[in-house]
């Protein structure tokens, strides 16, 4: 018997911590069950497993100790059963009959690449845009000239103004924007590459993050496709 | 001494096949030429390398290795130097001072993701939309209902109006267009899955194909994006 927890949110050492004192009850129970920590890119994964020495597989060890790890980490958890983010992100947004369209600009479609991953995706999606230049995000999402004056590109007013436009635009309820530097070249001292602002707007408000990530461009990226999805999954799990 | 050239368009064996007179070449020189062939999704790649037993690298007949097989394999070859397809494609943009937009269904973001993956795209690249459902083609690319019925979306005619759309929506010299059948589902007798549709739309006209994938969803969207950006190549280097 083996389950995959899967969270995002928060670092590996501090997962870790939390983790702690389950590591050691689990490890003493009678059949053990014995767990794995594996970070990737925006992403923890916590593997645990128990084998019953003389009868085989234990199940029942495993479902409590992923019941107890899901009470420690709380909401970080987005999937218990093997489910990418995106696809738990499908299941929300189907569950609610609701649409979601995305404006992405450093993420150059790598948000809408996720989504429509899924099969079946046509349920909850039709249209998405990726609003590279500022003269994209003006002509495609209607936001002004001032604000990317004033703000500049990458800023919560930009993402918060790219959801809310994208939503608009297409009608879904939930509208996605992305905005950030993804380097190796564009950063600045106030806004170095790995600056990134992400933004849900739904029907009842819009939620946003200025965020920074560490690493290459692939990786810059993925966390902030990472992270708008999360934002969307933390917004239509309220 | 190690190069690697890269290659698309034809399967493995048909490669192979075509290379074997030089493998028996390479293998009887003074130095012998090391060839090994790995095929992925879309890309088939040519590994030579040479050691001088007495003396280390021996980079002169790698190279006229590497010559020998872009000579026989052709336009096949799109990079010698470890280049993926996107940032070849990159070059030929920024060598003419053109722009490059993408007008995408099944692939849903895929061939924008790996266009923006290229560090410095903003040269070349401003902007692009994803277009899932009929009536997002028709929103935002001017596709008439006609067409979409007459043809089915998933035909030559789609694609090209797909390209065209985008081309003159976003200003951008190259415009390409990709809608097919990803799967699992949504397969017909007619356009079983797999079935992809691509379009390149340049100032002296439009390039389409239709071809047909083997493989998972992912493995068909991402065949899908490396033949749009391969028939891009072509039509560039010509």
């Amino acid at each position: 018997m083996r389950r995959v927890l899967r969270m995002t949110g928060r670092g590996e050492s501090t997962i870790d911590a939390l983790l702690q004192p389950l590591y050691r009850t689990w490890a003493a129970r009678p059949i053990p069950v014995r767990a794995t920590i594996l970070a990737a890119m925006g992403q923890i994964e916590l593997h645990l497993s128990a084998v019953h020495a003389s009868a085989g597989p234990a199940g029942d060890g495993v479902d409590a100790a992923i019941a107890e790890a899901r009470e420690v980490i709380g909401r970080d958890v987005f999937s218990d059963d093997g489910a990418a983010l995106e696809a738990v992100v499908g299941r929300l947004l189907t569950a609610r009959g609701w649409r979601v369209s995305v404006a992405e600009s450093c993420t150059g479609g790598l948000v809408a690449e996720r989504i429509t991953s899924v099969p079946g995706v046509s349920r909850y999606f039709d249209q998405s845009v990726v609003t590279y230049s500022n003269a994209a995000k003006t002509g495609w999402l209607g936001i002004s000239e001032a604000l990317l004056a004033e703000h500049g590109a990458v800023s919560a007013p930009v993402a918060r103004a790219m959801a809310a436009g994208i939503r608009e635009r297409t009608g879904a309820e939930a509208g996605l924007g992305v905005t950030g530097i993804a380097g190796p070249d564009g950063g600045t001292p106030d806004k170095p590459v790995g600056t990134v602002a992400i933004a849900v707007a739904l029907p009842d408000g819009t939620s946003s993050r200025v965020l920074r990530f560490l690493g290459d461009r692939t990786q810059i990226r993925f966390q902030s496709s990472q992270a708008v999805l999360d934002l969307l999954r933390r917004s239509l799990e309220r």
